[in-house]
């Protein structure tokens, strides 16, 4: 019997005490002896369930207990998650949590307790939900230098730029939807500004190249800014719009950033609809493979969970070769470097005069039409150019656009 | 230093080969020891070969080599692969495979044999070329109960579904571009019919509940009947060709078939085009997650394999929890008891006459037209039915149909 605590009795950590009792027997199968939570960290009682006597408010008696080996962290936030898995670390137990924040912030930290004390630090439902991609990533496609990755990681605005492209909604529309059917928090920014997405791909960068990526180093932008408008210029070029986290290795240092980006319809991330999430690797050997499932919920994300529990009770002696070293000042590249082809569009009461100055201040540019577009405005396509490029362009020029979105 | 040894120097022999020369570096610094290729068996000699000293046509001195810890079988085919690979097992080597007939044939015993000599016994590249699935199936999604799987498994009959539905080819037409192409062999029967699909399913549903299932025991059907009429019915009703391997839960029991299915355009395999492959896992806390990548060719198998090499040697002197127990005769429910709609096109000339013998036979059913059908032809879609329900319809009905097509 391996005894297992649960910090944080939210949505994921009751999933996980769940899909405990449910799945026990296959469960203790795998895992080659059964699994038993024996506390929940939680500030409120729940005296109506079948386990109500595990709650405990006092954190000490789970970092004390010689018997707990596995630490469950379903908190989120940095305080006190952060305090709490590091404690239980230091104690000697192994940590599975599903907390980005936490990973995205002190992962390198925390990786390196672990390892010091011959524990494991494990943090699939970080990434993904319930998708298994860390593993996978780290483990199986090892064989691999990985090229790039790029996600659509955010369930949240996945959902809204659906709606926003099938049934033409505006931005506060998909939002106040979201929000009405739980997906997206009051406080909506976490998710519409990017923050979320950027955790996740400064997990996935870290585990693709080997060093940490903090997110500030990481240039994020979200999807207010959308416009029905820019999702009918997307329609006429063949695209379609999703919050993609993207990372590319550049000899010693990583190109990575969080934005909106014009996917063509012929790449499978294009498909990927509603609160669904999606990862793409491209390795030098496997070529582009593609992770696809549900990056969040309940359910799903303890799914991810207890897979790491089970690793976790399968390795209580030996470490899993999962994690990555610290990062550096300028690992990161500047996002004026990041190069790609950009749509522009302008508003203009003369487009030809508009034209040619954009062709002398960025070069070859391809007008693009659209039916629906206000007759004032003038779309274009650039060719590769890196931001500083761009920018310096549009200083030249003069008139700043109305709408900048880059092409994956 | 690790040595290794390769049994084959065919696409995935010498794929393997370069991936290990040519990621060196990172490899070792992922298996924590640097990984050496020092024998590769093939009764060809590549003197042009920078390795061309590696080669032996000795099996003898790789089994009796004690510095080989981890053997690669790339051969292909069951003998003399299983012969090799069971003495290198018993000789207390790792062995990591490629080959999906000696995993469906012969795992559940070379399974025991690792078992017992405390070796490991790897094949990611066994299935879905190199989309890591089988580990992420068996330890990402270990908390799960798995209630379904269901792939794309064969990349040369993706690729001519793809051409017969995109570029209205008939089955013959792209049957010979693919061989022109070098993804289908002179006689593709194992493509085409369906048998390599069938070993992968095996193997998917060996590790999904835990027993060995043997090819002979699944229901197999092929893409050679497939007839540009079937393609455009299955336009006319929204959903695509695709051959599909799948197997589900019943109870004690699982059901497991491959056959063409029909499938709908909002299935993301339905847009799984060429030769990719894709499989598709329902857990009962995941929900449904996809992966998707190259299911065959010379690096991207090699990736799969190299993962498992890497694997085999961080886990030199400990077992990998991997694996299943023999299977036994009815462990397969019989075909007749699957269930599913399906597609029917009979031919008559008396089309109402034929309706209302069918409501008969095989209850309600709705018409389905489809606008370049020839005139003669009735088609229905019938409600969810075994197939011996279907059959006893069809044999009261007298008519047989010219095509009968399952849906997903």
């Amino acid at each position: 019997m391996i005894s297992v605590a649960i910090l944080g009795h939210g949505v994921v950590g009751s999933g996980v005490a769940e899909v405990l009792l449910q799945n026990a027997e296959p469960i203790a199968e795998k895992a080659g002896d059964s699994l038993v939570v024996k506390r929940i960290l939680d500030l409120r009682t729940f005296p109506d369930l079948p386990y109500a006597d595990l709650f405990t408010t006092d954190f000490e008696t789970i970092v004390q207990d010689e018997e707990i080996r596995i630490v469950v962290e379903t908190m989120g936030g940095l305080h006190p998650a952060y305090d709490f898995v590091k404690a239980c670390l230091l104690a000697g137990k192994s940590v599975v949590t599903s907390n980005k924040e936490l990973v995205a912030a002190k992962g390198d930290e925390l990786l390196a307790i672990a390892k010091d004390k011959n524990v494991n630090f494990l943090f699939e439902a970080s990434v993904g939900g319930g998708i298994p991609i860390l593993r996978p990533l780290s483990q199986c496609l090892a064989g691999n230098e990985i090229e790039s990755v790029a996600g659509i990681l955010n369930g949240t605005t996945n959902f809204m730029l659906t709606r926003m492209v099938q049934d033409s909604m505006d931005f506060e529309s998909a939002l106040k939807l979201a929000q009405d059917l739980g997906y997206a928090e009051r406080n909506p920014s976490a998710d519409v500004d990017g923050h979320d997405a950027c955790r996740k791909i400064c997990i996935l960068a870290a585990l693709a190249y080997g060093k940490h990526v903090y997110p500030e180093q990481v240039y994020t932008e979200g999807i207010s800014a959308i416009t029905p408008t820019d999702v009918k210029y997307a329609e006429a070029i063949g695209r379609v719009i999703k919050l993609i986290g993207q990372v590319k290795r550049q000899g010693d240092r990583i190109q990575c950033m969080v934005s909106p980006l014009l996917i063509s319809k012929d790449n499978l991330l294009a498909q990927v609809s509603d609160v669904f999430n999606a990862v793409q690797v491209c390795g030098n050997a496997v070529g582009e493979v593609m992770f696809y499932g549900r990056g969040a919920g309940k359910l799903p994300t303890a799914s991810a969970v207890v897979g790491d529990v089970i690793d976790a009770a399968q390795h209580l002696t030996e470490r899993k070769p999962l994690g990555w070293d610290a990062g550096f000042a300028d690992y990161v590249l500047d996002h004026a470097d990041n190069e790609c082809a950009v749509l522009l569009r302008f508003e203009t009461n003369d487009k030809q005069a508009l034209l040619a100055s954009l062709g002398s201040a960025l070069g070859d540019v391809s007008v693009v039409t659209c039916p629906d577009a206000p007759t004032n405005e003038l779309a274009v396509l650039t060719a590769v150019m890196s931001e500083r490029q761009l920018d310096n362009g549009l200083a030249v020029l003069g008139d700043q656009p109305i709408s900048r979105l880059r092409l994956l």
